[in-house]
């Protein structure tokens, strides 16, 4: 199995809602059918689909709630993680954690969209962030 | 915000398990501390850390149990998607959906990891996977 992930999709509970968010945000979506929409993110898909849909097509049974895995996004400057908490906070996000330096040496602040799904937008040192919008890991100095 | 993903963190419950899940599937992590892996996964960082600390430092509950999304490796080929489900099986990884086509004209298979998280292993034709391992999104035809 190939080292790559190529989709994340949420599951949400209402496709029109969460894309607003994320439009809110700046993003830019497209939907073949109105049922489920598709984000280009750098060098992945990001999607939103109905929850129960995703569940049932996933196999696994829905356990409500939204845990056990955090998306984020790393940023090139530290003041943008200030900025895009204003920004989440104007799109109706609500702030879980506020912009603060953290343990691992990093300044960074958390949030959850509409259906309660988490993310943290940080700065730090242990990555690049390529031209093309690719994450990469610093190898260990 | 930028239109981005940097990482996906999973939370599970013993990160040695989850590692040992993943190198069985052929990846190969990194971790600073023994505390959390990092996997270069194409142009995003794929990571596991601690299912507690993971909500936590999100600031939110852990609802406990899988839901709300699911990732997605895309494969070139059709038949990849067939050896895929052979090595989950052999990894110790739950088929939750067996190989077969797909409403949307793909082909694919879902899983769930050791912590029960989803995952679907798909081909199909809208879009492509470009030689550094990013996915991108054909535009519609």
């Amino acid at each position: 199995m190939d080292q790559r992930v190529s989709f994340i999709t949420l599951g949400v509970e209402n496709v029109e809602r969460a894309n607003r968010f994320y439009e809110a945000l700046g993003w830019k979506g497209s939907t073949p059918d109105g049922d489920v929409y598709f984000f280009q993110a750098g060098g992945i898909v990001f999607s939103l689909w109905n929850r129960a849909k995703l569940a049932e097509d996933s196999g696994i049974s829905d356990s409500g709630g939204s845990s056990g895995f955090t998306l984020a996004l790393n940023t090139r400057k530290q003041n943008e993680v200030d900025e895009i908490a204003g920004e989440v906070r104007a799109a109706g996000g609500t702030i879980t954690r506020e912009p603060g330096e953290t343990f691992w040496g990093g300044y960074s602040c958390a949030f959850t969209d509409p259906d309660g799904h988490p993310w943290e937008v940080a700065f730090g040192s242990h990555y690049e962030i390529t031209d093309d919008g690719q994450t990469k890991l610093k190898s260990p100095e």
